[in-house]
């Protein structure tokens, strides 16, 4: 079942259903799984330009096209369009919603085919190795065999790294941006304050939610106010905000008095109305569960041997608390330690670990080289 | 009504109320304040020798002697006692429930005189100088003109600069641990998540819920699961329980696999069995409204100028991000500007905030150097 649209003649967006089960991580099977996703650009002669373009936490397919629940421009536009980084008159490019997500791939929010009923807490828990692997079966089903570039900031990154681990035979080059090898007790500690704040919503029903009609709206709300003070750095939020009021004096009550907190609130009250709560549960146990390194025995440069031939960039932003630098240089440690090329940018910033979804000119130019060098290598 | 109890010859405990109504910052007036408190050590003949030590958030006056809800032998022993830097055998300690607390002093769980029901929401927004208020009519009625010194870390330190301020002819020496002089965007956004979570709780009830009967537990612990983060540093937290697992293998679920889950759900289950939601609703309101320059229109140094004959000493944490060294650096610098003499130090630790509340021996060293020197000065 493939649902084509195409909202631009070098764009189409789609559902596929993979051709066969996904075999899970946790050791269960997936008997029907879809994967929504979209497409830039054309597919060369050769099938050798395209790219996926693997999004964050809370991103989606929409990489850069109208997002039909926001009826925002996609994720990132500024870097992928018609002469971008991720040029669609050069490459064509392909994102996919994440399994477990819910913006039309297979996730808790889905139909279990076995009862007819959404899945909530049945879904079985997913990794980032059973997202890449259910992209791998995707990108084959899309007639592709080898990516020029598996690009992704963030949870993006993790996938990309996840690919480079499994199908390095299938990539040509890897783009890393703010992100890690595997998720930090501090990570894991912001996640399970989101996952509280949800689980104690009384909405959430045991994950039951969407049977009975409801939406632990507050709880997601919560949950997101809390994980994007960690997307932003400190002296942004000083710097953007600092004590400022809404109004002129204080309210000597509980209302949004500072910017700060308005600005938070409506980064909560914007979520709920674009994002699942049992997604949200699903797709953060993932990022705490991803160790790439597990896989050899704990030596990353192991896990990352069969990818020697693989070209990566490496992109870390100074304020990224989240995923700072130095998760960064462990992941080029084991690329060198496995005999990959791979070029490392520390850039400047105090925008924090969401820099990476700005217009970063220092961004922009490392792989704007990056990509250049690896599709004239590569002879596009 | 002053109720007093000797846990041992030369401790009391006891609620004091005040002689006069508090006038507050917000303009209102509280007719009937109590003020819970503990002393150590015994008043010298001369009442030279007295020490308030000011809690932080949810800090309470049991500073050294146990605390009758959790049983544990009170927040900061390791300071304070006999042969202690705080030392009992020498100086007269004094410690306070803040005003808005739940251990004793009037707060929002408290019996609103007027219609006989806990306050609830309709109790005042309160602020740290209304804080300092309370403490220094307590110090008149307790027969103390002037203090040797106010003390406290965090919040605490907050309350000791209010000292310095407001009542700068009532103290001899004053040391700041791991504070700042008002609080950052980051630190509300961090605040305003949990309210959000508290007030998300449906038992909350508007902040009716002891009326009711019931408690917001599951908000109140989503509330302080979120703050104990930023209690402590990533590298201690990475130190302590990385990647660590509950179990053998992971669950494949929800629960509590990775320790530091484990850890912070229990930090989150044990608070509220000693916190009361609203009072947390209100301090950590009173520490975002906290801006000390603001009295001065916006000059530190011009706030802090009547302290400068009063001592300070004034010690960050090296991996504190809550209130991290560059705010300790903005006291010194206006303390500087004011004339005050002024010792800091920057203790190299990876603990975090929290380090403060730890036996830590620089901190200790530092202290007792401080206390010795203004202690001899002023004849002790």
């Amino acid at each position: 079942m493939t649902v084509l649209s195409s909202p631009r003649p070098d764009q189409t967006e789609g559902v596929l259903r993979l051709n066969q089960p996904l075999r899970l991580d946790s050791g269960q099977m997936l008997r029907e799984v879809d994967i929504a996703y979209c497409t830039y650009g054309h597919l060369n002669a050769d099938r050798s330009n395209a790219v996926l373009i693997c999004h964050a936490l809370t991103g989606d397919q929409y990489v850069a096209s109208t997002n039909p629940t926001t009826g925002r421009p996609g994720w990132w536009p500024v870097m992928v369009g018609p002469g971008r980084t991720f040029d669609t008159d050069r490459y064509f490019i392909i994102s996919t919603n994440v399994l477990g997500g819910c913006m039309g791939s297979t996730g808790p929010s889905s139909i279990d085919p076995d009862t007819g009923e959404p899945w909530g807490l049945s879904f079985p828990v997913i990794t980032i190795a059973d997202m890449a692997r259910a992209q791998a079966m995707l990108i084959s089903q899309l007639g592709v065999e080898t990516l020029f570039c598996v690009a992704g900031g963030s949870m993006g990154g993790m996938q990309a790294l996840e690919w480079a681990r499994a199908y390095p035979d299938r990539m040509y080059a890897c783009v890393l941006l703010a992100t890690a090898p595997r998720h930090s007790a501090q990570n894991i500690a912001f996640h399970e304050v989101g996952r509280q704040a949800i689980m104690a919503d009384p909405d959430w029903r045991g994950g039951d939610y969407a049977k009975l009609g409801v939406r632990p709206e507050k709880g997601l709300a919560v949950a997101r106010m809390a994980a994007h003070i960690t997307y932003l750095s400190e002296p942004a939020l000083q710097r953007k905000f600092g004590r400022e009021l809404q109004r002129d004096g204080l309210s000597w009550g509980f209302d949004a008095d500072f910017q700060v907190e308005s600005y938070l609130r409506h980064q909560g009250a914007a979520f709920v109305d674009r994002f699942d709560a049992n997604s949200y549960l699903y797709i953060t146990r993932a990022l705490d569960y991803f160790d790439l390194a597990q896989s050899a025995g704990g030596r990353l440069a192991d896990a990352l041997s069969p990818a020697a031939d693989v070209r990566f960039c490496v992109l870390s932003f100074s304020s990224d608390w989240l995923y700072p630098t130095s998760e960064s240089r462990v992941i080029v440690r084991a690329l060198n330690a496995a005999g990959a090329r791979a070029s490392f940018v520390e850039i400047e910033s105090d925008k924090g670990h969401d820099a990476f979804l700005l217009d970063e000119p220092v961004m922009r130019d490392a792989l704007n080289g990056f990509l250049d060098a690896a599709g004239a290598a590569r002879g596009l």
